[in-house]
């Protein structure tokens, strides 16, 4: 959990609801990037699951945040060298940014609809 | 160049600025996070640039994006092996999303005051 | 194209081979971990297999390498975004690693048997 | 700590001692690349380094690992945000392969004589 003293206030031009919207991108977009790739198995998916929440709670902003990694892809049936690497469609990222007022939810999760790990906003709202 | 149609629009519940300005916090992260740590050297820094404009351009609700990797860092002298690691502080991107009627312009670069490398939101607007 | 002169040769206990064949290790793990989650569609994946080959050709005892990305996984149909993630099993690698006397030829390419992207050592030989 | 039956021997044309030492080299690029980036602190770099290990410790042929984070680059005053990306030169990572009947013992430190994070072979010995 982070203050939400903001040293970098003035070199932005926006309201408090868009700037917790920018943050909650930033967050989803640096989990995907760094840890999609990432040997994963059974025997270390939770060690995995807590160190991605733990390097978002230190950054700007983070109110809160939970990852859970989809199992199901991980038997060791599924590959000879009983790991996989990790891929989006794996993750399921719950996180809360707070913003002066403002609280933004946004959930990282794949849409069997749309074929497509999914960045979204579930709500946005004055604190 | 991407159209504005949107396939997830129903999954998302905030306003159009707020949508354009989370894009772009999702397209600044994956920048960060996907390429920080790559071989770079005065031989390939414009390979890398265009790679990475080329990569940001296909993703959903760009308009248009410039990144620049500060050279300066990449002397031949700085290590005996020749390259360097890419650095956040290296990276100078600008972009613009354009989701609905709104235009978001952002950037993300080294800022002496912070020693951080910042994203920032400097202008929203409606188009 | 790398001179095979060594700054760190003091660094190591290894016989040339052995070093030749640790060299392409580390090349063929990076390339696999710096841009598995790459954007990557039809449009960019040229640009995306030089800037592979660029930051590969900068690191040191690399003689020779080629970089092909899958196209058959890049239909537009595949997502309703038109583009995808790089995953590892559409990369097609393969590398020369030059130290001392020795040259090492590796490859990296998913083996259907295997279910796997295999990387391996397919030649080491005095030269 | 993997069994070091091998599913793809035959799709290599090298001795075991190289394989040992191409396997090693593969899982230091994988560290380097994979993780270099993430965001880190005091709070959470031995979540990071547990992390780090498990997911080595699941890939092929790795008998033993150890993963340090070089704590004296996380003080707070580095940055008015209080944590840091994770850089090359704060890893130092300890690893065993053991490939047939070889065992290879690697490691990957910044070496101030070379202004270099180097990925280097310590041992490799028939046991």
């Amino acid at each position: 959990m982070q203050e939400d003293r903001d040293p970098g206030a003035k070199y932005f031009e926006c309201s408090e609801s868009e700037r917790a919207c920018f943050e909650a991108g930033i967050k989803l977009g640096a989990i995907y990037h760094q840890y999609v790739g990432t040997p994963v198995s059974l025997e270390n998916v939770e060690s995995l699951e807590k160190a991605i929440e733990a390097g978002v709670t230190i950054q700007p902003f983070v109110s809160d945040v939970k990852v859970s990694i989809d199992r199901s892809h991980l038997s060791p049936k599924k590959s000879l060298y009983k790991y996989m690497s990790l891929k989006g469609e794996m993750l399921d990222v719950w996180l809360q940014i707070k913003y002066g007022s403002y609280l933004a939810t946004c959930e990282m999760k794949y849409v069997d609809e749309l074929k497509y790990t999914l960045m979204r906003v579930t709500n946005v709202k004055k604190v």
